[in-house]
């Protein structure tokens, strides 16, 4: 697990230090937790409000029947209220205790069925009969519940009263956004889709991670503006592209989020490129600081780095997750809930996250300007010295990588996949080696110069 | 093992799905077995005729002394009989009853002898001791038999009858080939020994194959000639080349085939250029159908990949055994008999060439339409569709594939290899993309086009 | 282990074939075993005259003072003496019996101390309670002892007479050279770091190797001229790099050695560019040879390698070792004795070496004159014929493999590396194969041309 570095003052990484981050962005995950949320309606309204509460995201409308690529928005979903009461007027299903209860983007229905007429319209997992799975009907419509096998076989066989109290009407789609703005016009999508409902992992824990990273990155520079983007998936994502078509050439690198609060991976997908900027950086943050993290190639299926990634803009834009969407038992269902997730992982992804950052901001390329066999390095210092983190073994041994690679054509990331040494140490050590004056910059690629 | 796809009509799998497949092979390997073939002579022509009679094969003969390269073509070697026999004229060994018994190319002796002088000329397996062995010498004269080691323990220690009726002159080395003719003149080489006596794997399996494979053809419409040559191993090969010289430049492909009966492998041996088209196709197709597949890169011995692929031909010619020659204790024995064979193994080999074939034919290479974040499938039925073979799930996988990669730099080949998904599933889904004019094709290299 | 390969005559395989090489190696490293060496000093040059009893070196002296790179010559260091006694004048500790006990470099002290006052100045190993410990202290003055823990311990608790009778002043540093001259101008680097004091892997055994293959050399017409280095560490290479820096363009490889007459390894470790000639020879002797080789990608850390491939010079400039340094107990301990090193590694070392250098020599690379299909062997005995070491099996392969590879672009060790076979044997078969006629030199890359 990601413990924070004893980073540099002004990185990201420095930032996200603070040994409340786990909690806070707990307690943020679980305000947004309990909405029912679908890919268009009040619900995501609601969330970005919780969002913004933190970080002020600028909120962007689609109309429906917008045409979006091959898609159109479509109409606007209203949520009221969906149960099933018994004659009594008991609620037996009540999605305002459970928003998974009711099928999302279901239509309304008020009525009286059997239970026998009321099958064709529930959802169940047989095989884990005490959950309820997250079900949805986004393009065809239909109306229906969502419960937990248990609760199933023990409705009462009397007339139930079943009532989903939806709207679909024209309407729009919402998105939100925040930007940190860099120096220079080149950006970084970090991206959370915000479309779920009542899943803690699946992504209250993504859109709490880049809320809380947005936060902590208040008033350090760097170079990159870093567009953070909550919206829904899929159709949200394909809005946003269409919305921002002509300036998808300064996005030079990109993440999409999710699951990142529970006790797995990391893992890490590869854009469809393969091996730009952030696959390496994200892939050596997440090998060199986790024993369990997974780099996996990039393939066609899981959140909107489909969409990012489709070849017409073929986007570098990488993911990240702890466990893998569709690989933990609780996946899509109620048990995907707030004991779920937990503080020290929520903390160490936003921590991986910005470790990823201060890579590609502090990436250089050094040239030695002693390059004939090593400086003397002691008389300058520089030999068993202290460094803020690890030891003086590895100081030397960071310090002579980077001399030994600093040919110009090696920047720090290429040296750290190289020696397999972490990121952080090389450039710590770059860094003491610039300051005697053994090392120039041979290119400006960086916040470090 | 490889169960006939449900194949598309019009394809090679398609016409190999008959279940009776396996026995028919067999059957013709049978009738085939018994013959002693040697590298020229009647043998050769027998097998060629029983051939003939399930596809029309030209027969070609090359006069004894022809410098085909390096070599020349050698007397035609015709057998009749070879016994050893006791003092009441009991034949003891007897090449009528196994063809293995007689040194193959042995010239002829007809003479009285002790079992202490006959010992020169007596090979057997003394580790294999019920095994007879299978001998050659071919540029080498010299009479001689084969043997089991307990047959020559127990030849009795009397005078012994030992004749060999051959004849050693001038006449011809013998090899037909049969073309299946496609749309284009690019050809593909389809080749199997004919040169073995009484050895069931080591190649009447190959011979049956390959015949069954072209009767299947029959019909079928293909950009590519098949060219199917049985033909003597090494002379014939080179002979067959030194025909064939202006020609050899249309050949964008080839298998040779051998020991296609046993239940191992599937082996393929790739062509010394190493990823050429067929390279990658055979090893796909055995890759993704028999978990004990092994695919090995090019070594100069081995059947007469050795003659297309020397240097002054370079030819993309893979190889394609079940067990690997050399590597099964039966090999070059009496114990590869008709009992080591199989019907199933048969079948099965036969549908890897086919479904190899399907791929080269079928291969192309997509343009997706609509490349701007994924196209909706669910309006266009495209989505949890049904598929002739395998799941929705696959299905949606394999359009999701297609779709990211055809960005017309990936062939259908390409994407297989990538995604690790068999070809026929994504064929399958870029079939039904290209139906809803989601696809183009970017290049014209299919059958499919 | 290495042993003697049947060797071609005119090989340095060939020339390092006596049985008694090992024992003539381990009496050399002895004799230089109990000097006091350092980085300057007459331990150096007593040294260097122990090797011009078997080859005539070059001595070179630097001056102190002199700028090398980043560097200065320092003072000379010699020694007389160095001991502590108790109050009867009996030596506790005493460097004549050895060299390790006194601080390389320390400067001089005479005086009477407590065991409480001596204790700043005295460098144990706590959990190797018996060795003493090397330890330098080149660039910061200090006087020191090693020894062991219990040595320590038992020291009485009395005032000790503690002496170190050494100067440090203006004089020279000194390294030695031998050449080996070859026909062309083209020269191989093999270079021994000479400074350390009764250390007996590290590295009188590589300075006797070194020694040793240097006089097997004699009368051997190589192509390269190969340059022999004894040269103090780091500063002695710097030294040697900067009187040479003019010619290293003819440089075309190296071995750095140290570390040649223990049990472990052999541990190649590759020159920072990674995939030179001796990059890859070296590799594939050692692979090929032994089964506990280990082949490592460059580090930064090491012996003169670090200086012969920092990035101004980046000369392709492998090394060599048994057990790597840091990676066995006895390592820069008193247990790095004569007992640690065995005549038999320290010949087999040698005849890596030797293997190495026969390699590049006899490296070329052949074009099959009778490219299209294979040559008829067997009428030219090539088949199945006898080779000096191996079987008729392996040079069937070997032949095999040379005349498929030889289209002009594959020399023998390409050859080696794709067939895995030793390139020795493809090396005979070759040689065989061109006596024939069948093959002929594409490039003249050749000492065999």
């Amino acid at each position: 697990m990601l413990t924070p570095l004893t980073a540099s003052p002004g990185t990201v990484s420095a930032a996200t230090a603070d040994p409340t981050l786990g909690s806070a962005i707990y307690e943020h995950a679980a305000t947004m937790f309990p909405i029912c949320r679908s890919i268009t309606g009040d619900g995501v309204r609601e969330t970005l409000r919780l969002i913004d509460s933190k970080i002020p995201i600028k909120v962007t409308e689609i109309a429906s029947g917008t045409q979006v690529y091959d898609w159109a928005i479509p109409d606007e979903w209203t949520f009221r209220d969906a149960f099933i009461a018994d004659s009594s007027g008991n609620r037996l299903i009540d999605a305002k205790r459970n928003a998974l209860h009711v099928l999302s983007y279901s239509g309304p229905i008020d009525t009286v069925l059997t239970r026998a007429e009321l099958a064709a319209h529930v959802q169940t997992l047989p095989n884990q009969p005490d959950l309820i799975p997250y079900r949805t009907s986004y393009y065809a419509p239909r109306w229906g519940f969502c419960m937990s096998e248990r609760q199933w076989q023990s409705l009462p066989d009397e007339p139930l009263h079943v009532k989903i109290d939806t709207t679909l009407a024209p309407g729009s789609l919402t998105y939100g956004e925040y930007s940190h703005h860099g120096t220079t016009s080149e950006e970084v999508l970090l991206s959370a889709h915000v479309c779920h409902p009542a899943l803690a992992n699946d992504n209250c824990s993504g859109l709490a991670v880049l809320t809380a990273l947005a936060h902590a990155m208040t008033g350090i520079e760097t170079r990159y503006t870093y567009r953070f983007l909550f919206a829904p998936g899929t159709i949200g994502a394909l809005a946003w592209l269409s919305k921002n078509e002509q300036r998808l050439k300064n996005f030079k690198a990109g993440i999409v989020v999710s699951c990142l609060g529970d006790s797995g991976g990391p893992t890490v997908k590869k854009s469809r490129r393969g091996n730009t900027l952030i696959d390496r950086a994200l892939a050596h943050v997440a090998s060199s600081n986790f024993k369990d993290a997974t780099i996996r190639d990039f393939s066609p299926y899981g959140y909107d780095e489909r969409q990012y990634c489709s070849p017409g803009f073929n986007l570098p834009v990488a993911s990240l997750q702890r466990s893998s969407w569709g690989e933990f038992p609780e996946y899509h269902t109620s048990a995907d809930n707030l004991d779920f997730i937990r503080p020290e992982h929520l903390a160490s992804s936003a921590r991986l996250l910005a470790a990823t950052i201060d890579v590609i901001e502090d990436n250089w390329t050094p040239v030695n300007l002693s390059p004939k066999g090593e400086p003397q390095l002691g008389r300058r210092g520089l030999y068993s010295a202290p460094t803020p983190s690890g030891g003086a073994a590895d100081n030397n041994m960071a310090t002579l990588w980077v001399l030994n690679l600093a040919d110009g054509d090696h920047s720090l990331l290429d040296m750290a996949e190289r020696s397999k040494m972490p990121f952080g140490t090389l450039a710590f050590a770059a860094s003491r080696l610039r300051a005697s004056g053994l090392l120039a910059p041979a290119t400006t690629n960086s916040r470090a110069q």
